[in-house]
């Protein structure tokens, strides 16, 4: 318990007694930051991902590349089983070239990505721009008969916004304090949104504008600045899209949409989408690989990040960034020579973006199946409509030997310390394992479930799946999913930082004399509370 | 004096006596509240000069429609004497498209904007990348010889930089305290630099790159976050430029930049610039338009504001948002029907953004003289070796009639006070002037020196020239002579705000009993001080 005792940190969670308590072998934990700081490669593998490579869109030519590379550089360092782990997927997608243009009242180049999944245009396309806004089928009556040749405005146009914060921030100490807080669940009736209303209307949408014969439809960027995105879903093999698809810049749409409005200067706009779809290999690969243990080989640690990305620039700190600490992780250890009791297992995930694909094709093929969707009794129970948080839950043989999983998925920001997801027996061994980071500016364990990542659906078979907390810089304001998330962004030291305590955390779980502690497995959840106004 | 008293501003200057009383029309001030607020057209204006004439490079045929435009607006609104006032400025150029592509390692659509005044690629070009920074004649040397052929990156990429403070902000009362700072001159020797070394280097580069066979010249974007701004010069018919050049955005620059020092990934960059030059009239043109004088109407005030802009967006914020802001001032004024003693004049001045040339050449043939340079003894005194700023200078006889110019031109945020340039004397009279607006949050008259546009020469020659203060918003962060300056990013109430303040100053000193003290015309300046060390 002396290094608990020691440990400065404001916001230590003291470990009540030695249950919680883990050697951590300060040794090995020289060597990793010798590794990481002073023979670092996490930069030169994030540069290969990003400007090399480029955006990894799942199943893409772009992303099989980036599978075949990782497993290679996994093998080229040493590591064992390097192996690609399908899952049934759909059909990849990958941008050739583009462009947008407005050609009356005036000529002015515009910002514009194709959508993803959508069909190319077959050339220059151009017509007159219908501002049409639509959100729910319920809107197509409004448009109907009048969308036929056109170019079809779907969004509404909002006023645009300023940004009165700086987009690039590190968590100060009051953040940290203010992230240790435990998510208690409601039990009110959930509300009734169907989780799937987007992908239905974004499919009923193309249907009606087939119908209607629209020549494209054209998103708003959700982001000022001239930055795009171009997220879009259609990769099903028994959902294709039929009617062209681009996103143009806020800025652009919003002038397209205002000229619209004049009598005497309606806009012309001209589009190009060149784009290809893959379907020979409608899997999709997760890249997994081992240090093998020793004395406890049928247990194993996970660290894990998704290698696909959208496409609007190079998926860099979504999550080329990622990717690359857990790659140096492997590196590092494997560079120790490091010969574990438990197996060390390091996941590449694949669509990720999609809904988090690749890691819930784990879960489901490793350690535990659900119910099937269709039972009208198990459909009635709040949260348990969707297969992917499905009760009961059944444990395959696996289940056990998963001792501890850990994601990197919050962009290019050093880590500052781990959400323990509402494990308190787990909290006082990170908080014992964080600190000789502290003075790296890790230092926090918080109660807090973090979601969106490929860790979550660990959680909800009751697999100790964690993520850490990392500084946020600027990547919710201005990275995440945009054209200029590119290796510019990333910053070395932070990622350095982070494969050195992910590299740790590892070792640590790998050889900690007892696993780390586990929550109960996850049960029929309790009713809804009785009022649904109280 | 009983207003001063009343004035609740924490950093009024109170007035020392009377002599800096100024009666101020609280009726009329009423009815031009009224008519900016409730009757205003200061956004229809912008929009027509925004997203209808778009970007107005000097001399481009949208400045020409502008300048139609603008003319046509006074006469329409009932302005007198409206007119055309040229100067001799050079040809006009306009982008027709463009495009950037990388074609090698991968395919990858890039940000890019022809550089103003640059030539046609003549369709698409396609050529290796060399990287190489160039900031003096002294670089060439070094790349003499390996640019044939070449696409070459003049700029040294540089690391970037994250946004760690709010691109969007208004002043605090603090930050307008610390605004009323009066500029006290240095009579240290000036820096020994050449002010046109960046005009001259642009022609060295120009004409190297011509003997060297490059086949074009890329520049990085100064901003990150994929924006643009393509200025450039090269508009003076004695300067032709023969290279063409392109600004690609900071994130696609560099990451060319780092795939040029792989070994086996090295890019392809594609270019297509298609622009235009006119040269069937080299006079630029100042827009003025007169509400007559009564009484002495042989003196007039004057209000101002570049008409042209960059061309990499609309000239929002820069600067249709302060000529907006004029034309909104006479508009009121006229429905007002005011009939004020001394004439008030609104310009719209052209070449502002290739060296404030327009309120130059107005200074130049109506208000004062200056010695040509070649004189050795005249260009051995301090700061007299370019023309614009040379002694001696000789008042024309419309010196004095001229009795106080008012400019805008810091983008769209509300008008919060007024630079006095030093002009002690006006100060007071200004804070006179600005007390029935101190509710909306004019408050500040501060004794700074404001530079960098149209009042700037006015003041050079003793001519009472003011700028208004304005919050900031996103101007400099984002917004002044990017890509993203359109009509989005004004804000109406800011413009209408300025728009009544503006119109109000213009009424007071065109009503003042007593014309706006003076400063003393500038003579000979002291010698340096006598040693640079001390």
């Amino acid at each position: 318990m002396k290094r608990l005792l020691i440990a400065v940190s404001a916001i230590a969670i003291l470990a009540s007694g030695p249950a919680g308590a883990q050697e951590v072998d300060r040794v090995a934990i020289n060597g990793i930051i010798d590794q990481g700081l002073n023979h670092s490669e996490v930069m030169r593998t994030a540069a290969h991902l990003t400007d090399r490579i480029g955006g990894r869109m799942t199943n893409s030519p772009q992303m099989r590349q980036a599978e075949q590379w990782t497993a290679q550089q996994f093998r080229d360092w040493g590591l064992s089983n390097v192996r690609a782990d399908p899952f049934d997927f759909g059909r990849g997608w990958s941008i050739v070239r583009s462009s947008a243009r407005m050609t009356a009242p005036r000529p002015l180049d515009l910002r514009a990505i194709p959508i993803a999944w959508t069909p190319s245009t077959n050339g220059v396309i151009s017509g007159e721009v219908v501002v049409a806004p639509m959100t729910t089928a319920g809107d197509f009556a409004r448009w109907r008969g009048k969308l036929a040749g056109k170019m079809v405005l779907v969004s509404r146009p909002n006023a645009g916004s300023e940004p009165t914060e700086a987009p690039f921030r590190r968590l100060t100490e009051e953040d940290l304090r203010n992230a240790n807080t435990y998510n208690i669940p409601t039990h009110a009736a959930p509300p009734s949104t169907n989780p799937l209303r987007e992908l239905e209307f974004a499919r009923q949408l193309d249907a009606f504008l087939q119908e209607e014969g629209a020549l494209a439809w054209v998103r708003m960027s959700q982001r000022d600045g001239g930055l795009l995105h171009g997220t879009g879903s259609g990769y099903r093999m028994d959902d294709q899209r039929r009617t062209p698809g681009m996103e143009l810049a806020a800025e652009d749409y919003r002038r397209l949409a205002r000229l619209a409005l004049t009598e005497d200067a309606k806009p012309t706009l001209e589009l190009m989408s060149e784009v290809r779809f893959h379907e020979e290999d409608t899997n999709a690969y997760n890249i997994l690989a081992d240090i093998p243990g020793t004395d406890r080989s049928g247990e194993y640690v996970m660290a894990g990040a998704h290698l696909d990305s959208w496409v609007a620039s190079d998926g860099a700190v979504d999550n080329a960034a990622g990717s690359a600490v857990v790659m140096e992780a492997a590196r590092i250890l494997k560079a120790l020579g490091v010969r574990p009791k438990r197996t060390i297992r390091f996941a590449l995930w694949s669509g990720e973006e999609q809904g988090l694909w690749g890691s819930l094709a784990y879960v489901d093929r490793y350690l535990a199946t659900r119910a099937p969707l269709g039972d009208t009794q198990l459909d009635g129970l709040p949260n348990n409509r969707t297969w992917r948080q499905r009760w009961p839950i059944q444990p395959r043989e696996g289940h056990g030997d998963l001792v501890a999983y850990f994601n990197l998925d919050n962009g290019s920001g050093k880590i500052r310390g781990i959400n323990a997801e509402g494990n308190v027996a787990a909290a006082p061994v990170f908080q014992d394992w964080l600190e000789p980071f502290n003075a790296m500016g890790a230092t926090t364990v918080s109660m807090r479930t973090s979601g969106s990542t490929d860790h979550v659906y660990m959680q909800t078979v009751g697999v100790p799946g964690f993520q850490f907390i990392q500084d946020p810089l600027d990547y919710g304001a201005r990275l995440h999913h945009t054209s200029i998330d590119s290796y510019d962004h990333m910053r070395a030291e932070d990622l350095r930082q982070a494969a050195i305590i992910m590299a740790a955390f590892l070792l640590n779980a790998a050889n900690s004399d007892e696993p780390l502690p586990r929550m109960p497995l996850p049960t029929r959840p309790t009713p809804t509370d009785p009022f649904p106004f109280q």
